[in-house]
C-alpha cells in the first residue's frame, strides 16, 4: 500500500538503481528554498507522520502486481518485494521555528530507498510545515485570546482535516472541531451548534432551551440567525431560566464583529454573566483577528477556518529534497538560481537571538554557544523514540512555546515580516569552494561530486 | 472509523435531535456562494468520494468508547451505534460545469443523519470541485498540448494526491506522476528521471544511457541537470548510440522555457528525431502555459504540479451546505447577504448556451427544452450506480468534455472570465416570495419556515 505512493520516475530510478547493484549510501536534503511573502518564519511540522511513512514502507502483493501490469520486470518486482526502508534520518524537530535554506530533515540510505520515499516525505513536511507556519501567525494575532480550528469542512480532504488539526495544535490551538483529529492526538474537541439547530425548531429560544437541556456543561449558544443583540438576550433568558450557573458563552458567525461583541458584552454584562464567554466565527484569518484584537473587541476565543486550513494566502512552500552526498562523497549543484550545498548539514542557533542560523556541516563543532537544530530522529529505518501521538503534539507545542519568546520581533510581526537569514559555516563554505574549484564548470551550471 | 469523521457540533445537534425524537426529513443543498475572481466556471467533482463515504457512515466500538468519554450518554450512545445513513441524494455529476448559487448536491434525510454527514461531503466536493476547476483551467491553457499530474509531492497530504490526480483527470489531464492513484483510479502513470539520477552517476551520458537500457520503451531524457543543449545533444547520441526507435522524448524543467524549447526542437529535427516529444516543468500554472502556448513555443506536453495541486491562486471554495426544507415545509433565510431560497432544487441548463442556467423547484417542469443538471445518485443510502473508479473518473471526463463545448467563450477565457449568471425559475421566485410575505422578518434577516 505505501510502495505506489510514490511518484513513477522515483520506481523507475530506484529499478535503475538495484539492478545495477548501486547501493551506495545517499544524502538527501530536504529545506525550503525561499518562505512565502508574508512569511517571518516556518514552524517545521509534519515529522511524525514522516517517520511512520518511512517505517511502513513497502511493496505488497497488489502493489507489485500492478507494478508487472505497467511494466517492471521480474528481477525488479523481486527487488522491490524485499525493500523496506533501512536509512537513518536526522530532522528539526516539531514546533522548532526554522528559516529559509535550512535542512528540515536529511535521509541517508542506499540511494534507490532515499528516492522511493522522495515524494511522501517532501509532501507531508512541505504541507504539515505550510499549516503550521499559517497557524502560528493566527496565535500571534490572537495576543491572549483562544484559538479552535474550525477548518474540516474546507480542508483539501479528509485526511487533511486531521493534519490541519495536529499542525494548527502544535502552534497553539487549543480545541479542534474535528473529532477524529481530537481523538487521535489527545486535542479538545470544540463544537457549539449551526444555524440549521436553530431553524430547526419553533424559534431561537427553544432552540436554545433544547440545547441547553441537553449539554448543559458549557453551552454555547450561536446567536445570529436572525439578530444578534435579540439572539443574545434569548441566551440571557434561557440560561436564567434553566439556571445554569456553570461555565457558558454565545457565537458570533457574520456581521460587524467587533461592534457586535461589544453590544453582546455589554448585554451578558448587564444580565450579570461577566464569566461567560464570547467566541467568533466567520471568514477569519489573522489579519481580521488582528484587526478585531487592535479594535479592542472583547473576543475570548476565535473559531478559525479555511483561510488557516489552505493557508489561504500561502497553500504550499517551495521545498525541495536534493542530492548532497553519494557515499563518502559530498555533491554539489551550481546551477544559478538553484545551487545546492555539498554534504550532510547542521544548523547552529544562537540561543540569545542576536544573530540569524548558521548552516554548516553535520560533523563540525558547533561555533561558540551554538546549539545544533537537527537531532537523530531514524536509526536503519525505526524512529529513535516510540511513536506516541498525544505526546508529539504536546512536545511540538511545547518547542514552538519556547521559539516563539526567541523569534525577534522582525520576524514574528505580521505584516512585512523580515525571516532572519542563515549563514554559511567556514567549514561548509571552504568545501564548498574546493569543490567548485576543482570542478570549475565547464558551462553555465552543473553539479560534481567530490572524489570522482 | 466514518463516524468521527465530522465536527463535534453535529454530533451535538444529532444527539439533541435523537433524543428529542426529531426523524422528520430534512433537505440540505450544497452550493457555492460565489466564484474566485480568476474563474469563469466550476468544474463538478468528488461526488464519488462523497457518496462512497455516506454509504459507509457508521459508528465502530472505538467511535463509541470515545464519544462516551466526551461526554455522550448511553442513549445517545446506542442510537449513534443504530445510525446509518438511509437518506436520498440528488448531485449534478461529475465533469459538469457549474456557476455560483447552483446546487452541486441535495441530500434528503431524517434531519440527524443529514446534519452528521455535512462536514465530509461539505469537504469532499469543495476540494474536489476546487482542483477540477483549476485544472480545467490549465487544460484550456494548453491547445492540444498533453497534460501530466505532477503535484503529489507538494499536495496538501498523500490523500490529497490521489484526490488531485483524479480531478485533475476529470478535467482532461492525460496522465500523473501518482503511481497509486493511477492504479486506483486506471489512470496513465507517467514519470522520467529527476536530476539526483543524472547526478548520481559519473555523467549525464552514462545516465541517459543506463536509463535508456533499463526503460527502452519511451525513454523522456531529463536533458537541464548541468546545460540545457549540451543535455539534449547528449541524449540524441544516445538515443543513435542505442538503435532508439520507438518513442522518445525530453524534458525541460528549469530556464527559459520558449527559447529552450525552440532550440531543442531544432536539434531533434536536425538529428532527424521529428517525432521526439518536449516535456516542459517547473512551477507551472495555466498563465504561464498560456503564455508559452501564445509564444509558439514547441511543447508537446506539460508537467502541472503544485500551482495545479494545491488550487495556489484560490485554494478553497465558498461552498455552503444550508438547509432548505424539513418534512415538508421549505425553509428560507432571510439574512442579507447569506440569503437561501427555499425548497429542494433543480438547474435547468440550456442546451444551445444562449442564456443562463434556471435554478427552479426540483419538481417544476423543464422551462422549455432546458435540460435538468442534478440527477438521482442515492436512494435510501445506496448508490444507484455500482461503484467503479475507473468508470466514474471517465463518464467525468466526458461530460467535461462536452460541457467545454457548450461554454462560452466569455466563461472560458481564463483573463477576467465572465461567469453566467444563473436565475430564478417563476415557481421558485414565487414560493420565495409567498414565504417572505407570510413571514415577513421583523429583524434585519430571519429565517422562516412555510406552515409553521
Amino acid at each position: 500500500m505505501t510502495g505506489l505512493q510514490t511518484d513513477l520516475y522515483e520506481l523507475r530510478m530506484a529499478a535503475s538503481y538495484l539492478r545495477r547493484a548501486m547501493v551506495e549510501r545517499a544524502t538527501f536534503s530536504l529545506f525550503v528554498r525561499r518562505l512565502p511573502a508574508q512569511r517571518g518564519f516556518l514552524v517545521a511540522a509534519g515529522l511524525a507522520e514522516a517517520l511512520a511513512f518511512l517505517e511502513a514502507f513497502a511493496f505488497d502483493d497488489d502493489d507489485l502486481a500492478y507494478l508487472r501490469d505497467v511494466g517492471f520486470d521480474q528481477p525488479t518486482l523481486e527487488a522491490f518485494a524485499r525493500l523496506r526502508f533501512t536509512g537513518d534520518v536526522w530532522a528539526v524537530p516539531e514546533g522548532r521555528v526554522v528559516f529559509a535554506d535550512e535542512p528540515l530533515l536529511e535521509v541517508t540510505a542506499p540511494i534507490a530507498e532515499a528516492q522511493l520515499v522522495e515524494t511522501a516525505v517532501l509532501n507531508l513536511l512541505t504541507f504539515h510545515t505550510t499549516i503550521a507556519s499559517k497557524a502560528a501567525r493566527c496565535r500571534l494575532a490572537a495576543g491572549g485570546a483562544q484559538l479552535i480550528d474550525f477548518a474540516f469542512r474546507r480542508t483539501q480532504g479528509i485526511e487533511a482535516g486531521a493534519a490541519v488539526a495536529r499542525a494548527s495544535a502544535i502552534a497553539g490551538f487549543a480545541a479542534t472541531s474535528h473529532v477524529e483529529a481530537a481523538r487521535r492526538y489527545g486535542l479538545r474537541p470544540s463544537g457549539t451548534m449551526a444555524h440549521s439547530y436553530v431553524e430547526a425548531f419553533p424559534d431561537e429560544r427553544a432552540a436554545f432551551r433544547a440545547f441547553a437541556a441537553d449539554f448543559p456543561t458549557n453551552p454555547v449558544f450561536l446567536v445570529d440567525t436572525y439578530d444578534t443583540p435579540a439572539g443574545v438576550r434569548a441566551a440571557v433568558d434561557v440560561i436564567a431560566e434553566l439556571g445554569l450557573t456553570g461555565p457558558v458563552g454565545v457565537r458570533l458567525d457574520s456581521g460587524d464583529l467587533s461592534a457586535l461583541a461589544r453590544q453582546t458584552r455589554a448585554i451578558l454584562d448587564g444580565a450579570g454573566l461577566t464569566q461567560a464567554q464570547i467566541v467568533a466565527s466567520g471568514s477569519l484569518d489573522e489579519d481580521v483577528i488582528a484587526a478585531l484584537v487592535a479594535d479592542g473587541a472583547p473576543i475570548d476565543a476565535y473559531g478559525v477556518g479555511t483561510r488557516m486550513g489552505v493557508s489561504y494566502d500561502a497553500p504550499s512552500l517551495d521545498s525541495a529534497y536534493k542530492l548532497v552526498s553519494v557515499g563518502e562523497r559530498p555533491v554539489l549543484k551550481l546551477s544559478p538560481g538553484k545551487a545546492t550545498l555539498p554534504g550532510a548539514k547542521q544548523v547552529f542557533r544562537d540561543p540569545g537571538g542576536n544573530s540569524g542560523d548558521v548552516v554548516g556541516l553535520r560533523d563540525e563543532p558547533p561555533p561558540g554557544d551554538r546549539q545544533p537544530l537537527l537531532v537523530p530522529v531514524m536509526r536503519g529505518g525505526r524512529r529513535l523514540d516510540p511513536a506516541d501521538p498525544v505526546g508529539e503534539v504536546r512536545a511540538g507545542r511545547q518547542r514552538f512555546d519556547a521559539d516563539l519568546g526567541w523569534l525577534p520581533e522582525s520576524a514574528r510581526r505580521l505584516a512585512d515580516p523580515m525571516p532572519l537569514a542563515a549563514t554559511v559555516s567556514a567549514a561548509l563554505a571552504d568545501l564548498h569552494r574546493r569543490m567548485a574549484e576543482q570542478f570549475a564548470p565547464v558551462s553555465t551550471g552543473g553539479v560534481r561530486s567530490a572524489g570522482r
